[in-house]
């Protein structure tokens, strides 16, 4: 099945490192929400990666994933998203890691299941940022030069504003959102509440909701209303 | 005009920093080659950029910039294309001068004159790996790496393999024509003379011919033979 994500206005993130209960996962892939993105920072192995996705795929929820770990590219995934870490001071974020893993399998990769994201990690306090490097004292003029690299430069699908583990500026994100033509633009990052949900689906496409899974399910589960998606567990 | 470089078999490297005769300046324009590129590593200013232009200007060919110094962005070329130095080992050739020039263009600029050109600079001695601090020790499996990044992950028009000064290796560049599917593959660095030439044509999309423009412009115009240009001046 190959995902049409353009459609996708609210996703589920899921940690392979972290734990989840039968009944929690359940509720998350029958709820409604468009899509489940599998990844993490920290910890991600192929084992837990595989166990993940088995489990996601008893439901119907299109499930893809977010290659941030070499060993950890699993087959069977509806899509690959491939962060391209735009603001890292670390060339190996942007395509030096990437090399690697096409130097071993590029030449079976379908690249129909490929989709490249635009990263920009904005909180500095973040594993992602620490991990990749990120440079985050930018400013919205530097945001929107980035965001014009992964359109026009590198004509990528996806511009990702990842504010991770915090919630983020949504004027920069509106900013972002005029300044992109057709480039999908998601927003990740502290969405925790409803409001929250509200604001970050007003100014971004797709918002990812991801920690809040683990913290409070409800909580979580109320994000999908503002997006108009049906909560398909409680009819 | 916008030019489709997507027949061009040939075309000359001239830059700016360097003194070509009016002379000889006819002679290259009116050579039948396919394109003048405008570029350069050192040197590179708006004035001696527009001066170049100007002069060009004066013949029919194509004329398009290679945009390597923010202060040297001239308008009125056919075309501009962007280098991405994707063997660098410094961000700011990947996307970070990129993002400082877009900071400040980026609201106005026309991308349907702007074409990315992934870049991978292989001779360790030259001014260009050196300026880029170019990872030069790669093998086939690498640069094809960097090829699928440039075709598939950044969806860039053009696949450059600069050898800059030395004539490179021919089965690499075939290589690498084999494993692009629609990104054009451009070949720059020590064709001096026909049979260079030839065997450069046999392998790559494009032949860019540079250096040996000033140093023996008979030479430089005998490339043209190779890829079956009529050299118009002597018709």
């Amino acid at each position: 099945m190959i995902v049409d994500i353009t459609s996708w206005k609210h996703v589920f993130k899921l940690d392979p490192d972290k734990t989840l209960s039968d009944e929690h996962l359940e509720r998350i892939c029958t709820s409604g929400t468009h899509g489940i993105i599998v990844g993490g920072s920290t910890g991600v192995t192929y084992d837990n990666t595989v166990d993940l996705l088995a489990r996601i795929r008893q439901f119907e929820v299109p499930c893809v994933l977010e290659v941030s770990h070499r060993d950890a590219i699993v087959p069977g995934f509806d899509l690959y998203l491939i962060p391209v870490v735009l603001n890292s001071k670390d060339p190996k974020w942007i395509v030096g890691q990437h090399a690697e893993v096409l130097k071993e399998y590029g030449a079976i990769m379908d690249w129909e299941e490929v989709l490249a994201e635009g990263y920009v990690i904005l909180n500095p306090d973040s594993d992602a940022a620490r991990l990749t490097n990120a440079e985050t004292t930018v400013d919205v003029q530097d945001v929107e030069a980035y965001a014009r690299i992964a359109e026009h430069l590198f004509h990528m699908p996806i511009f990702y504003i990842e504010y991770s583990g915090t919630f983020g500026d949504m004027e920069l994100v509106r900013q972002m959102r005029r300044t992109l033509r057709n480039t999908q633009l998601f927003y990740g990052g502290g969405i925790d509440n409803q409001e929250k949900a509200q604001a970050a689906a007003a100014a971004a496409d797709t918002i990812v909701v991801g920690n809040i899974v683990y913290d409070d399910l409800d909580a979580a589960l109320q994000t999908l209303y503002v997006v108009g998606l049906e909560r398909k567990q409680y009819v």
